[in-house]
């Protein structure tokens, strides 16, 4: 494609950079910025320079928050005893939004991913040893809370085989037919689970 | 949703002021460039503000370049006796990338568009009757192509109001059904109009 301008080619290529944007929607989108105010653009761009200075990851938790420890973390209502580990900052906001949690998280900012190039030490999980084991007396359960995914399940399995003499209790979120999708359309892995991990009807 | 950072909250808010991109693509976005290397962000924004202080309009056909005249209007091989008009700079790219004009172009910036409060004097159309009026004698022929929409066909009939009495000749591109498609796909308007603007078959 020939740019009508270098600052356009440019700030295409930029945008384009990024994950899931190709270079026709990012051209739809420089012309937008062009044609809206300036102070769109710079609103933008100062809101994306001021997260990556300032962005800060929870000392304790790892989740990307803007102080040393994050609000969950600090939380006096939140239960220290039940411990959640997740991939990464997406998963504790959707876990928070279902309200039906209440322990605090463990971030690891990945999955095990030799496709990828990702193995263990690139992930938070001597951090989650340590933290495991200098809060032994407190922590009672550490819930495995990972995609479904092949990657998701080696790093569960990874990690269980390194907590398991420390932590209490490792339990899994469960995995089953969800909720509200027609039984027909369910792959048979997921429906196979959904059978051999029945609960009581009550 | 809960945002854990502030400094996210309001990066997610700016990036989802772009078109099509909503709240959930946003706060992906944002978690990849905290994830990826600080010098993917600013050199990002970097070019987002220079392309934003910097961007200028060619001064005759109004196309967004970075000079004062655009490469096209200032080329001696463009025959300047056909000029074709058109919505934005996304169609001087695309019929430039056909290979198949050598005119060249008056970019009107938008059309009319009651709904969204585009009158005439919104766009370039003053300074396009100048242009053919000052121009008269070097200009034969001035090509509609705008989109085949409701507010395309306002615009073309409205322009051609406003010049059938400066330009030679006014001409439209071709409506039919598109190369490749499948004739039982098309519509039928978009059929019709195949059939009665018929060429001969050479
Ligand atoms: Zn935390
Ligand atoms: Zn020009």
């Amino acid at each position: 494609m020939e740019y009508p301008s270098k600052l356009i080619e440019e700030a295409v290529n930029q945008i384009a950079k990024l994950p899931g944007i190709g270079k026709k929607t990012a051209l739809r989108l420089v012309l937008h910025l062009i044609k809206a105010k300036d102070e769109n653009t710079y609103a933008l761009t100062d809101a994306l320079n001021k997260l990556r200075a300032n962005i800060k990851f929870c000392k304790v938790c790892h989740t990307i928050c803007d102080a040393e420890m994050c609000s969950i973390c600090s939380s006096h209502r939140r239960d220290r005893s039940i411990v959640c580990i997740v991939e990464d900052v997406k998963d504790v906001m959707a876990i928070e939004n279902t309200a039906q949690f209440n322990g605090v998280y463990h971030v690891l900012g990945g999955v095990i991913s030799p496709v990828n190039g990702v193995g263990p030490a690139d992930l938070k999980i001597e951090s989650l040893v340590n933290r495991l084991t200098n809060g032994q007396a407190e922590i009672k359960e550490v819930i495995l809370a990972l995609s479904p995914t092949m990657e998701g399940d080696t790093t569960a399995f990874y990690i269980n085989k390194r907590i398991r003499e420390i932590a209490v209790k490792v339990s899994v979120i469960a995995r089953g037919v969800p909720v509200g999708g027609d039984l027909e359309y369910a792959d048979e892995i997921t429906l196979g689970r959904s059978i051999t991990g029945r609960t009581l009807f009550n």
